[in-house]
């Protein structure tokens, strides 16, 4: 792999004794069922002392600001609001939860990171990408997970999947969800491309398609997992 | 003055029609009251035609944000999440109310802004500055006030005005708000100090002592202003 000389402002921080995994992608992608399935999997070994968490939410303010997020309102955040409310959730979530999780040697899962701010407030919302960047290095303290599931869907499944459990952002444009899934669907180019030659998210990324049966997503997913924590094989 | 070349990340940026004054300081200083009297001062004047607003607040994402920060609870949030919080009602501020008065010629009157994080979370909290300054400008997409009145007050007078109106940051201890006192007091420092010898408060800033006599205070604030807006001499 190429070693990339990162600016300060993307000098993205590195090993604690836990691991942090973190599932993105589309809504309807399954990404809650796989990480309580993948959970369940890594607690049938004694050695993985496993916590789970959802971004935003998973501390009283995460879910007070995640109500804010996904409910219809008359609040009507901009973009940049937005942006910012994720990333003020995701500070307290990294600073509660999962640093010292890791800091204790856990593996953390995690329902969403700071890919989706990249992705939905700026590949199809139009935010620059190297401002949510910069922005999500101050809100995590430079933490990135240590590999990243990202559960792409067709639209179509996606819909199927979703039926009335719409949220506010949900309630986009057909326009916006298709900038998404390009966004999710390209995510590895998010690891190379950058400014100064440096990656916006340089951190290990898996990319599954998760159109697929659930078993057969799950089988992925555990390889992937079994292969960073380098497991050998197992069931 | 000094020519600074300022890095891509602060590079704040200028002129609109309108003119955009923000009031800082420590709680206790006057700056609502002097706010108040100001814009009742230029109102006299046909010319200008001035919006008031305060920071967190006027917008109703900014209110409810006002309300989370300022208001005890227990969703007891970080330094971090706190300052990505004002941000994000800053942006929402900045869009919706700021940018479109200045783009329409108006003055803009607003009660704290980007210098307050830098203080109370910054020096005051620990915060490494350049990363609010970071934030900060994405938050506002890189507006900063044209002028800023930092009203400077003793603790003493400032506790003594505030009485018993105390919110959850006046609840920190005394050596906190020395440190808030000391920041502000400080504060043309930032106009010239900052990361690759470009500053981080690019602004004009006034400091001004608020513990004296009221009309007194205001007088200064109206010589200040008068000066930045080449009024002339005005009663």
């Amino acid at each position: 792999m190429t070693e990339y000389k990162l600016p300060s402002y993307l000098s993205w921080e590195r090993p604690h004794p836990g691991f942090f995994l973190a599932f993105e992608g589309p809504d309807g992608g399954g990404k809650s069922t796989q990480a309580a399935r993948l959970a369940d999997w890594l607690r049938e070994d004694d050695e993985f002392d496993v916590v789970t968490c959802r971004d935003p939410g998973s501390t009283p303010l995460g879910n007070r600001l995640r109500e804010l997020l996904l409910e219809r309102s008359e609040l009507h955040p901009t973009l940049r609001a937005e942006m910012l409310l994720f990333m003020a959730s995701r500070a307290q979530l990294v600073e509660d939860v999962i640093r010292p999780a890791l800091a204790a040697g856990r593996v953390v899962i995690c329902d969403r990171f700071l890919l989706s701010n990249i992705v939905y407030q700026g590949v199809a919302g139009g935010l620059p990408i190297d401002e949510i960047a910069r922005v999500g290095q101050v809100a995590t303290g430079g933490l990135l997970p240590d590999l990243t599931l990202v559960l792409n869907v067709s639209r179509d499944t996606a819909k199927s999947r979703i039926g009335a459990a719409r949220d506010r952002l949900e309630d986009r444009p057909e326009s916006y969800h298709a900038q998404v899934n390009k966004g999710f669907s390209n995510a590895l180019d998010l690891m190379i491309v950058g400014p100064e030659g440096c990656p916006y998210y340089p951190s290990p990324m898996t990319t599954i398609d998760a159109s697929k049966d659930a078993d057969d997503v799950a089988r992925q997913i555990r390889k992937a997992v079994a292969n960073a924590l380098r497991l050998g094989s197992r069931p």
